[in-house]
């Protein structure tokens, strides 16, 4: 199908913002620009006083677990994961993991996030399945904790996924392996994750390196930062690697970094929150190193909001830096939409320009927070919020048009997702 | 008028939030709880499925400069003022001033906020008409920049709008004295501007130890840190101070704030678009220091979104601290509300409870943020967004109702504000 978004204030990939028009057709952008004579689109949406932005890449997230959103806060680390998470977790079933994927699904479009790297499990054909519903593009993997006792098994599970699922519904769905973490995955155990990936052409997405503990534990255990012994299992030496969080890095995680061109999904937020640390993103973005950002689960943070991650962004390098330039706005805000692409592995979303994906958020410049109407890349990272998205395309279809969803059903989905939290949490 | 607001989840100042009632005689908390049968309200509020919360004070701000919202951002600092915003500044009229300041107060009632402490000027009577044609809370004073010619001008200014206006509007406006900065006030100039407060009971509000260049700046001239010669001066000894920023503070000056119950604005969102650094809140909260917050104008911010700046404070220490416990959400809930009524000097606000003012601001738990409905505060501060406000009360007035608008005309304010803004800065 044609379509076209008209008269529409466009974040192109160089910066620029003009007033243009937007020619879909099928899944793909055919061209932004005056409106060829021949160009007969079925559909037209005027995007008139609308901002057209490439649609947030949320690079690294744990959707079901907004079942936990605000459950437990302001705990120290251990306590929140030993008395409440965990013990929650545990008695999720696999409605649960589809409920809490469908609320993600639905704050995701309704905050104009249209892809997602997701690492959680048991039940991540469940999350598939909500993806598919919504209709967003989803990168998943099953996360798999090599210490528990069925480690194998979850390597086996997330073979499975693999093959069921990558490249599905018509390529929005993508499949990587999901190694937790280098402390919950010795080495013997991330060379089978290693090989069994590498045999499936699969990638990984893992976290590394998010708190001091983790390092001075690795220190401790094997004389080694995680970065250095991991690269010799051979993790990094498949198709691609997507790193979570990156917080505390020196130069020899640096070198590896670079040498296998690792991704880093960086989560401002849920690093605030959860005291890790800063990570260095200005040096980690001279040097070259693709890097995204990610929400973490709604138990860190406590929202899907990519527009809050871009905005912190900003601003927690600046401060954190004592430089007011460190990462300016539409840098920031390349980071949550072309650089997330990047760091996915989806070469072809995350730029408004022909040829990409029709992955497109539009957001309503109505209202005092867009007012008077300078820089709109400004007026989007430092004063707007969420709320003013209103129109979300996913590969060339609208999942919501003008606040109305086209695909999910919210009133039932918060009924069910506030029925699998009563049990869980109760 | 008596008014009743029914079956709401309610912050009281224990941190609780119990479904219960509030109701409203005149223009205060006439009591929580059940509704005895003699209270007759002439209008009843349905607060099924709301939260309400003591409406936000925002300590610190710069109302008029919303024309200057993302008009030049990502600068140095000095690039900035000099080249963009003092070139825009200096051709506002009092038209701007006042179309500015709608600007502002279209935008703190859609999100919320009930008071304001603003500093600005020329023609600060026209903010004071701003205030009141909106029915907010409003403390104003009077920039007033010792180094410039017409310094002494600027005090009889703020003189006078003391006398025309503190107490004004059944009380809602207040007025002090606005010293901008010892690095724009000389000692002796100071003195004056103490002498002037002093002389008509006005409290003082003032800009400290913004920055370190500020302080650096201070030890060469004067040999002597800000807070230790401003004390000197007498600005300290009068009715009470407001000191905004307090980003770099050392012992000596802890105790200065100490000895003077000297209120502090923190601003965490222009610090850290600023790059200015990150107060020492949590030692500031157990010294016992009145420690609330501010967004500062909106061309260090970019918004006036108060529920933004709560959610920083307890982002942003926990991360500066290495400590998740640094600042829980409902602790920024009070620097937001309760801890804001102490700072600029109205005991009677930042609080549901019986005998406070009716400054009281509605949120709509309706959609994903919200679900599933555990903590209500901690959905509120690490959640939500400010668009889920819908009804906002200042002084037993209705200012918006369920999203409607009660004294502010938004399509004007926004036409009359953009042309104020294209003339002041093309």
């Amino acid at each position: 199908m044609k379509m076209l978004i008209k008269n529409v204030t466009a974040v192109l990939p160089d910066g620029s913002t003009p007033v243009t028009n937007i020619m879909i057709d099928k899944n793909k952008i055919a061209g932004i620009g005056e409106v060829p004579e021949d160009f007969r689109p079925a559909k037209v949406i005027d995007g008139t006083n609308h901002l057209a932005i490439p649609g947030f890449v949320n690079a690294h997230t744990h959707a079901s677990m907004t079942l936990l959103r605000s459950y437990a806060d302001d705990m120290a680390l251990m306590d929140w994961l030993n008395k409440e998470i965990w013990p929650a977790e545990a008695k999720m079933n696999d409605e649960d993991i589809y409920w809490g994927a469908m609320l993600a699904m639905l704050e995701m479009v309704r905050t104009g996030t249209t892809t997602y790297a997701d690492m959680y499990g048991p039940w991540m054909e469940r999350v598939a399945e909500a993806t598919i519903d919504a209709g967003l593009r989803g990168v998943l993997s099953r996360g798999i904790i090599g210490v528990a006792p069925d480690g194998e098994q979850k390597i086996q599970e997330n073979a499975d996924l693999f093959r069921q699922f990558n490249g599905a519904a018509d390529g929005r769905l993508k499949v990587m392996f999901g190694p937790h973490a280098p402390y919950t995955c010795p080495p013997k155990f991330l060379e089978k994750v290693a090989a069994a990936a590498q045999d499936l052409g699969a990638e990984i997405h893992i976290h590394m390196h998010e708190t001091m503990d983790e390092i001075n534990g690795s220190l401790k255990e094997y004389g080694e930062r995680p970065f250095t012994w991991v690269e010799k299992t051979g993790l990094f030496d498949g198709k691609g690697t997507l790193a979570a969080h990156c917080v505390h890095l020196d130069d020899s995680d640096f070198a590896i970094l670079k040498k296998h061109n690792i991704r880093v999904a960086h989560n401002p937020g849920s690093n605030m929150k959860l005291a890790s640390g800063v990570a260095p993103v200005p040096r980690l973005l001279q040097e070259g190193i693709v890097t995204a950002l990610g929400t973490d689960g709604t138990s860190s943070n406590n929202n899907l909001d990519m527009l809050e991650e871009v905005n912190l962004a900003a601003m927690l390098h600046k401060v954190n830096e004592a430089d007011p330039l460190a990462v300016p706005a539409f840098t920031a805000l390349q980071m949550g939409t072309e650089f997330g692409g990047k760091a996915v592995g989806i070469e072809d979303i995350g730029r408004l320009e022909k040829g990409y994906k029709a992955d497109i958020t539009l957001l309503n410049m109505q209202g005092p927070a867009w007012c008077p109407r300078n820089n709109p890349v400004s007026l989007l990272v430092y004063s707007a919020n969420a709320s003013s998205v209103d129109t979300v395309i996913v590969d060339g279809n609208v999942l919501m048009e003008k606040n109305e969803l086209k695909t999910l059903d919210e009133e039932r989905i918060l009924f069910e997702a506030q029925r699998c939290a009563d049990r869980i949490t109760k």
